[in-house]
């Protein structure tokens, strides 16, 4: 039963599961990914750093989330970025997605963190429902107005 | 005239102008600030690690970019979050903002930055044109989706 599984903070012995698990989410939505062993090898160096820390469920190893913390002039602590959070197939529907982005709010509050974002695809409706479920907002509370991301690949002019 | 302006990387010794900026910038749009000294303080304390850096445009003070760099995992260097872009009224319109951002790229160059991310809202038609004509994207190349920023205050579950 997906109840009886674990969900904790990851340590960088837990680089390889928490790397497969990434490459499966990236997999499954045909987006790029290195490999596992190459995700491996950077997750057991970030890991080992205060700027990231994962939350893995499991064994077997069945969902990750990651978080990248950075500093910021408008707040005292670190803000965090959810940057990745993935339930394999079979363990959906199972309230994981729940536990881990409940542990990963009390590991952002053991760190002092007081403000965590995520960047949500427009059309993607169920996770837009779950983190608004969970506390995150998409519209500014004043004007109703949506901010969305951008980006830039590379730094040539 | 604006173009005889120097536009560089900051210091920590530009903190109180950076910070008076980033105050303005907060007042003319009704966002809440913490005040200059505050704002100056934290600068300092931010500008002499690895995670902050600054474009000054000046003297005297007419604009402002500040970015936070994070690790990830997907990436071999730092990401880099363009956190604010400011240009006071009075400088506007002159090709300040084109070039706090070529200094930005520079900058994030030198730190072996290959990524940078924005957050801009909806209706900033401007700005979204601004970002646009120097590269960053709204829309994933291969969907066509954009993505949101959403946001979370405090850890509470």
């Amino acid at each position: 039963m997906s109840q009886d599984l674990q969900v904790r903070v990851a340590t960088a012995a837990d680089s390889s599961a928490l790397a497969q698990l990434l490459h499966d989410f990236n997999t499954e939505f045909d987006t790029p990914s290195p490999g596992p062993s190459v995700l491996a090898a950077k997750l057991e160096e970030l890991l080992s750093t205060d700027g990231t820390f994962a939350v893995l469920a499991g064994p077997p190893p069945s969902g990750v989330a990651l978080v990248t913390l950075r500093t910021n002039v408008w707040h005292a602590g670190p803000v965090a970025l959810l940057d990745e959070l993935y339930v394999s197939p079979q363990h959906r529907d199972t309230g994981i997605g729940t536990r881990l982005l409940a542990t990963v709010f009390e590991e952002a509050a053991r760190r002092s963190v007081d403000y965590i974002e995520v960047n949500v695809d427009e059309g993607d409706v169920d996770a837009l429902r779950f983190y608004r479920r969970h506390g995150f907002v998409a519209e500014e509370p004043d004007t109703g107005e949506r901010a969305l991301y951008l980006f830039r690949e590379g730094t040539q002019p």
